[in-house]
């Protein structure tokens, strides 16, 4: 579908995209508040995720009823359990994950990759971070492997489970306090790793700027960050990489 | 090589593995102030990288000089000028990239792949660190695309060269005063794109931390972030990416 | 009303211009707690406004009556609407915008604008911030033309309303998360803009000052800021230069 | 040229615009290193600006080659004398302002305005950021009327230079250490003023982000902020509303 | 009593000073969780005051009682009503001040000074520090004159109380927001200005600090400073200047 | 001069200043890049002084020249021993020291106080900061007792001269690092004590914001607090307590 | 157990220890959310320790099950009341310390040591983190010297009990507001002094910051520090120290 | 010669020491720039350490004379070459260590203990750190295992090095960039360590902030942490420990 931009001597051919070609068909339904965004799948390979902190559940509802136009799967992040009361009326066929809080309508099949994600954690602490990474991963058809709790002081813990991180297509790692094992974890592995800083900690740890600091100036390669609790962001790249 | 971690039923299997078994036949060379990794691309796919800042150049070439007891590609990064002119006579066979502020030394063959980075910069002086990237990826074997200048400011610069970027397998993109033309790229494209923060700007750009900032908050998916000006980490990462 | 301060030559005319001239005839109430301003429309151009926050509804009521006094408009911003509905009793001409979170008492007829003021936003999280800019700029007597939802992560969404934006006089433009839109919004037009960074994000978005930082660092020119969920300020600033 | 985009019943009509359209016919000049803006004066009202920082003396020089193929003034930012020596060179009508760094290449009449821009200073040392904003008005054909060291600390300083202030269509206020300045005049005027910090001062002025805050958080209302040194930009900005 | 430690030609005498009789006779009563200073009135000039925050009623209690058995006045700041009701029952001749949120034990005449202390503040939010410093000061036996919301938002009502505050001996100077008043006032009055930052404000007044880093870098000379809504310490300080 | 605000029950008398009368008769000397304020020492007590830091020679010379008008002695701090050179080919009865970086031109008599100001320092390397204020304080007329290096590390120096420091009608009290000396001193005194906090240090001492932050949290009360460096800024409030 | 690293010259001898090895034989619990590491005494001395927060009552208790099989005791830090409700019921051995917020569980025998741990704090509120330290350092069988409220600020107090504190073996001193305390016991003694500072304080104290950042800038030798309110941390490291 | 401060029953012995005693009989020798603290070995049993930053040869030189009266071993750090050619005239029995930049003046035998010091460290660049802790730890007498450049990016020269470190009394771990060598060293061993974080790193490392607050935060237990690049103090430290 994309046209080498080299030409045969290897050099980048002349080009004239225009922005109403590059923008052409995308369309979004208009519900005054919000601008739902119905080409997001064509453009990105995946279709609007609602953010559900900072919205009602009424501003919810009318999103997912735009969105039902499509045969899309509907994720929503960041979504209490409260708010889930009253959308679950509106839709049915929402289903909730407690400590992912993540809602999910499933109304499209999606194949399952046979390479797979690993999720890692530092700590117990860390592991609803970690679930909201592994919901949507899932609901975007990856494999994942689990692996908790096996932060750097009690090292034995990770060498014991690392065959099964060294088999991952792409590998999240999730940290809280000083997110140290991104750079233990990252010395170890030849695949892309992605590291989640978590805003589990005290004092210092300055809400998760600490271990986010931590993994931007990792002493080993290969490492990218993401924001502070962003599970789902983690799995959207990693899910990028492991459909490559 | 890498066994499936799942059993039949889709379950982790059982694991024992142990430190020493995933450690083992690691070695390096111990030079007093250096212990030179020799088991690096073994371990990570690429043999270790000499970060040149805060080495003297007696120091670079006594790693060199225990690196070339292997059949490897040795990449030097921030090195300035001064320094590769002491180390160019001790290893005359190393290539300087002045404008990337790298040395390399060619000694083994590299499979150039068939998908290609796209590395795309918002201004002109960004460009040093995206050489960093592009030194960095072509010396493991990928095809690049330069995408320069292209800022948010005039967009119809970024459209005109959407094509290009759309059609590489994976995206860099540095940026420094606002950086917002990750989140741009980011909306467009339905591949990873990993963010290189630079320290261009003044005032309240903070040496990069804004670009960072907003980088590490982008409202598009699918973005990672490494540290400010570390063109070298984001190609090593993409390039784990476009091999796969 | 002004002299012309310059010279018949273009030069700035010696001036002899003294504080007690500046100020004569300015007037306050004293209630104690408060020094309410009785010749802020004099001096500025808009009658004092209340900001409701750190003060009690009893106070708030103190006030306004003393501004009764005078035949202007009362505005009260940052008022719950707790709060409200003690002042309510007292003061039953007082109209409550429970978006924006203000409160307003007509008492003078306000000559609408002909040309209008583009208020854009970059999520519908924006949207009580945006709105508390639109009461208070149609309290002073603009057409407001309301551009919601149209962050860059659907860049498609803002041109589709770009003739709208490009129409006004003068752009607020409201921003969280990364609030990389008011570069690309800056970029396109040849208007003044004002952004408006919003605490809307999480994590590193360090409660605005992320999208902040971003705004003074645009790439873009012709862009000036005010302080976090200013709505308030913003509009204040764009009422003034939509009536020049 | 631009339609209302509200109907008779006074709600926005719905729009159709497309990025195509928006964008149709903006053209740029591809150096390699950096891409010229052609249509920036179209899309902005004004052309492109150098911004000499950060840029060698042959890159700005093809630049502003680039450039003259358009009938329009070359301002250039933040240029060394240094820099300019070279410049000079090649294109001899430039002409360099010292204390504002700023060099100028006059190649088409540009009306003079008959309203004014106040630049106003709180001290000596911010003269240079003030320059930087006068030469830009100037160059954008605004008349101009300085008024330099008249900060707070002495404040009849300031009632004396009132009238002038007062008479003009906007105001740029630019202060360094607390940066007072900008509050006390604000409070004294009814015309937009933007406010511009300067790294002037010591110990916890941090480089302007004090004056910065101060400005940001400014009791009075009409006043909107750049980034720390950006004469420039205000100058632009004020430039926006003095043409309006 | 103080020796004079010049000798005659105008240099310091040599001395021989020891800790034991400088600390000579100082005591305390030893509670467990506290050791009540019961030198303190005799080394400082005042008698320790109970810092109410952090410590329970019973504390507070004990502490009191401890006190009780000197004839010294007992202050107890930042105590909330709730706690005050306990604390009254066990201490029935204690008196809360609500704004304030101070008790005052009375147990030692106080001869009030002729001078007094001139109390400022820029806003109606910055009262309740205002009073803390007016109790304080009271309690000490200091006349204080109190000049309440006179910001230079609307600075004619500054000057109508100029006066006033030039004719105290020493000045308290409370502000949040931006805090410029300090340096308003501090340009116009030739006595001490003790300022005050509050965390009145929001957005980038990052709860006071804002206004405490305007204060520190102040354009007008004669300002020191104390900690963000330390109303308790300037008073303290102004007490120990006024009784000069 | 200064009328007593209270009337005979205690309470504050109406008042009606204005600011024409409160800056009547106030002058300033226009040389276009400054505004020499010549009415400085009737409102405030002591002259204007020169801030040499970001001053030319010329400009310095320039505003001595203004100020010769009047009998007044002239102060210029932060002045390097290059631009004294040229300065004092100008005005030949200048005098420099070296260490405070002060120049001085005496032209009027200031009679010495009786009372004295002690000067205290942690360190050797805190003197230059020390002296500033010294030298500035004895050009007020001041008597100083200077106590150098007295740091907490060996407390019994501090004990040695505790005597001359109990001695002083207020202290200033210069510390860099940690700055805990203000708090020792600030305990074992019944005066008003002034804390400079020194940039000196390194790591986490943030270039003095760390002694800036200990000093403004000190458990001893009485203590209020200057800029890092700010010397001049401690000495002129020392003197104005010390005059009283 | 340990050889001697050095050779007969003092030399380090070779050495070629493996990973495998050096964790052979360790072992942990795998509960899904969290891996118990049973290996933790072997290798550290000490026993794993729970941190409460973070964690559900339910998940507690699971932990200490997994613990109970090997005989040590078990030690849970920052545990609410509530949670320690629902523990006792399901291991009613447990014992609850209200002030220090920990629960102990007496399994093994510990010999109590000679020497002691003295813990000194600066002021009352300061006592739960001392507390903290003190329940950990007795259930790791240290005797403890507890010296609570002896702040700077009354220092006579200190020196009234310096003799408990020379006579530890090591010192942990806690302090809040700036921390100046560490600096003067550093001073006086000749042991190793812990330093933990604590959130107690307002303002710029910044939840123990200003106190963290005294303590590391000390200008007294022999003090390391913990995070803010890591009492816990203190003790552990504390007890080793005093095991020695 | 402390006394036991518990009595019979386990309970601290009431007490009544005093500052005189506590002090008596330290002395000092008065410089006028500085007071030679002549206490401190009979105090913290090791002598006064000249800190170089910030003084000047003359000023060393000075402080050296005044200690040479006694019989101590004197220790200069943070001392550049070329300070030091000017003090090695004046006492030629001073030897310089170039990597540590300090220099020592061997007056007093000092007896090595058994016990060692195991210094490690992540890099090459934290070497001269290192070094600077090396030399003083044995200039107290103690014996150093140096074990360089094991960071976890290879984590198996780690582990190769495991008995060496484990084997040490005190481990001193010296990173910068990440610094997540802390928590996994910390994680193997049982014995204490002390941290220190280097300035080593670029972006945002933040010139050794981030790695300071990676080892505060560390999951790891048994860690204390000193300032920046404060290789000095961590081997002060380590030798009160060691000398047990």
């Amino acid at each position: 579908m994309k046209r080498d931009p080299f030409n045969e001597t290897g050099c980048l051919k002349p080009e004239h995209g225009e922005a109403g070609q590059a923008l052409q068909g995308n369309t979004f339904a208009d519900l005054g508040f919000a601008k739902v965004d119905l080409s997001r799948e064509q453009r990105n390979g995946y279709p609007e995720v609602i953010y559900g902190e900072g919205k009602t559940a009424e501003q919810i509802i009318g999103i997912i009823q735009a969105m039902r136009k499509q045969t899309v799967n509907i994720l929503c992040t960041r979504l209490s359990s409260d708010k889930f009361e009253t959308i679950k009326k509106a839709t049915p066929d929402a289903v909730y994950y407690k400590t992912a809080r993540c809602a999910l309508v499933n109304r499209a099949e999606v194949k399952q990759t046979q390479s797979y994600i690993a999720i890692v954690t530092a700590g117990t602490s860390d592991v609803p971070i970690a679930e909201e990474a592994a919901v949507t991963a899932e609901a975007y058809g990856n494999r994942v492997a689990r692996v908790y709790d096996v932060g750097v002081a009690g090292i034995h813990r990770l060498f014991a489970r690392l065959d099964v991180i060294r088999g991952a297509k792409v590998v999240i790692c999730i940290a809280g306090m000083e997110g140290a094992l991104a750079s233990v974890v990252g010395g170890l592995i030849d695949k892309p790793l992605i590291a989640v800083p978590t805003s589990v900690g005290y004092g210092t740890n300055l809400k998760g700027v600490t271990a986010l600091l931590t993994m931007l100036n990792s002493c080993a390669s290969g490492i990218t960050v993401v924001n502070i609790d962003n599970g789902f962001g983690a799995a959207y790249s990693a899910s990028m990489i492991n459909h490559l």
